[in-house]
């Protein structure tokens, strides 16, 4: 079957060691200065805290797809995936958010979604 | 270094030549029954719509992370994605994705997160 323009790459980020991960507002914005760099649109921003001792979690809905977060304090790791359509580069998204979490490891997957194999 | 146990399975589900790309309440219903068949709580969900010839993104905050879907009518294309930790298992979700949304051709990728490598 004939591919067609791919709507766009999604990375998954893994984080290790890391930091901040109880920090609502830190997590905030991050999300919004992660969008911005790659020249994405945050619709909205729902984070959720699972408590005093537990992780976070949060979407941002972008015009362009999304990004998402989940924290595990009690290992330090973090889950963030990254999806965007159109022109946006995902990929400028890492810097920021190793700038903020700063991991003592990290692992980033990427894969180009909408391509038919 | 050593692994530890994961946080969870992370899939990314594309469907190609789908139905209904722009039928907010199926969509809806369908990220509920797929987090239910998971045996996961669905915390909120939130749906936009870009305008009546343009698709729809859409997020679902779990308990156990996320589902998410961005919907292309031009072109019949799906992504979601379906991220869930604990005893969840988002594989359960793909037959109710696939009920709901009829795609032509699918894929289907997973990964396991928050191994160590």
């Amino acid at each position: 079957m004939t591919p067609y323009i791919a709507p766009g790459l999604h990375l998954l980020i893994d984080f290790w060691g890391a930091n901040h991960l109880q920090n609502m507002e830190l997590i905030e914005q991050t999300m919004r200065e992660a969008a911005a760099v790659c020249g994405a649109t945050v619709l909205e921003i729902k984070l959720h805290s699972f408590g005093e001792n537990s992780g976070i979690t949060g979407v941002a809905i972008l015009a362009e797809s999304h990004i998402s977060i989940h924290t595990w304090p009690e290992t330090g790791y973090i889950a963030l995936d990254v999806f965007m359509c159109g022109k946006c580069d995902p990929n400028q998204a890492i810097p920021v958010f190793t700038s903020a979490f700063k991991p003592k490891e990290s692992q980033v997957q990427s894969y180009l979604r909408g391509i038919q194999n």
